[in-house]
């Protein structure tokens, strides 16, 4: 395996980690001695050890002179665990390649300057765009200290999310459905509005694969007035969306996820709040001027000044397709991360 | 390389003759002795050799003994040439592996069976699927009729053509637009609105890469008032769509290109008779009840009974996503042309 193959499959490791690691990164290692992997791990839940210490312990002796690939910057702090830099100079790994600093104050460098000082050679920026999006959540949090939001619509592909007589169960798939639930078990926290709130007494749990996650998303709901009805465990809340990402954010909430609908949804988007949005678009048409239009925008834009998104991907989902689509502003940010790699980062203002 | 792959690489020969081989299918041939390939080629413009003389000229001597993997069925008739499966048994060709059967009424079967009575080993069937997908406007024009035919719309992510003030120039990258022009070049016959004439004056060549096509496609106008404007060259009909794709499929055209604006392509998709839709998705919003919708279809549709298409693919083509989708009555077809290839077919009616 080559470096770069190597650093993948740390990255594939890492996400087994993507829902049970928060508010911690999910991170992967794999040691290698003499071209073969001795070990390999990745974060565990809350008080648990992270992926280098996984990976060390099944390295045991052999990571002796070893090399070790890691997706973040191992810490040289203690926190609930002990430094990592400290189990992986203790075990004679000579050689650490990292993809990416890790912007947290506590380490922000001082992982590789630990591991340098004592005698370990140090490599980083190996596959640092994949790491950067896969940790986007991550990175977001700790420099901003605002969670990464992400969106969610279903809609047909005339763009609307309800038909004219408000029939909207289910325009998408069940594997489509399938994919919001592990959308809203990779969420800390997910919002809703009042009208969806009360039109369609969500529960907002995240059944992945039908089983409910071990890790439950804190639920809120949009409302400036009173609800006719609220679903057990909803918490409400009548901040501004701004001062709602702050608090989430100050909490240590790396991700937000907005479910709609289109009122709650437009309102995020016309602030510039949404990082993220995953379009579920079901292949059918109600070519109805009547029908709940997705987007409906305060101000109509033109042409010349669209909203306009980047699509990161487009895949198949069941008979629908996913589109995942970043803002300018997240696009922005994600290279940003992806190239201050050396030095430690100070916090992006004006976010 | 295996049999399956084999046929993979006629079938990438058939695309290289895509746009020159209407009225004649395009197709593949591959032939191999002792496992390595000795001739290849595709079908020639109208009056040309067929893809099996191709590749049986290339091969030489090297075609006795040898197998031939061809995407069609081998014609057994004069026609512009002499059949090639006179050519097959006169090289010493001992199997050939075809794909699907031809259905033109001159082939039909008569093409297998000359082969074996010459002691050919026949086989049919392999990568049927894929063949039938890439062949499926020749096919449909044989089995109905009646061309095979696409639409193509350009829009946003909340299904606008145009802006508010009638901004559309240009929603997509350009990309996306040099997609719509290899579509045309795939076509025998285009056709726009009158209010897209009128509007947007356009030439309506096949221009993709920025070069003029060798084959231009017919360009029509659908009209049922006197035109203030119309490109020169651009032949005008008031004729209803079944009429006019009657006529189109009866001169031989294999594939028409609806090119827009939303009132005629509601007319025939509400009409049940396009195929196969392209979708151009910029990643962008305008939020706006004013902007123009790109489906408005006479009689609105709910969720128990929408307009419902099947996703064939998605793909990234520039900043966009480009969406191709069946109907239902294409699919159902397609799925018939894969499946009956041991027998001469019957035209289908009711299509």
């Amino acid at each position: 395996m080559t470096d770069q193959e190597l650093m993948g499959r740390a990255l594939a490791l890492s996400r087994h980690a993507r829902q049970s690691a928060p508010p911690n990164p999910w991170v992967g290692a794999v040691i290698v001695a003499d071209g073969v992997v001795v070990g390999e791990g990745c974060t565990q839940p809350l008080g648990g050890p992270h992926a280098e210490v996984v990976a060390l312990r099944a390295a045991g002796d052999l990571a002796r002179g070893a090399t070790m690939f890691v997706t973040l910057e191992p810490c040289a702090h203690h926190g609930r665990t002990p430094p990592c830099v400290d189990a992986i100079v203790a075990a004679g790994v000579t050689r650490v390649v990292a993809s990416i600093l890790d912007p947290d104050p506590r380490v922000g460098g001082r992982g590789f300057a630990a591991l340098k000082d004592a005698g370990v050679q140090v490599e980083v920026g190996m596959e640092s765009d994949r790491t950067v999006q896969e940790l986007i959540a991550y990175l977001t949090q700790r420099r901003t200290g605002r969670p990464w939001v992400r969106a969610k619509v279903a809609m047909t592909l005339d763009a609307k999310v309800a038909d004219s007589q408000g029939g909207s169960q289910w325009i998408t798939s069940t594997e489509a459905r399938d994919r919001g639930h592990l959308l809203r078990a990779q969420s800390q926290a997910i919002v809703v509005g009042s009208k969806t709130m009360e039109a369609d007494h969500p529960l907002l749990t995240a059944r992945p694969g039908g089983v409910m996650a071990t890790l439950q998303p804190q639920r809120w709901v949009f409302a400036h007035r009173e609800l006719s009805y609220c679903t057990p465990g909803v918490q409400v809340t009548s901040e501004s969306p701004q001062a709602f990402l702050d608090r989430m954010g100050g909490a240590g909430v790396l991700g937000v996820l907005i479910e709609g609908g289109p009122t709650l949804l437009t309102s995020f988007v016309d602030s510039d709040l949404v990082d993220e949005l995953f379009v579920y678009l079901a292949p059918m048409v109600f070519g109805d001027d009547g029908a709940k239009a997705a987007f409906r925008l305060p101000a109509g834009r033109l042409l010349v000044d669209p909203l306009r998104l980047n699509l990161i991907e487009a895949q198949k989902v069941g008979t629908d397709i996913e589109l995942r689509l970043w803002s300018n502003k997240a696009t922005t940010l994600a290279s940003l991360f992806a190239t201050e790699l050396d030095h430690a980062p100070e916090a992006v203002s004006e976010w």
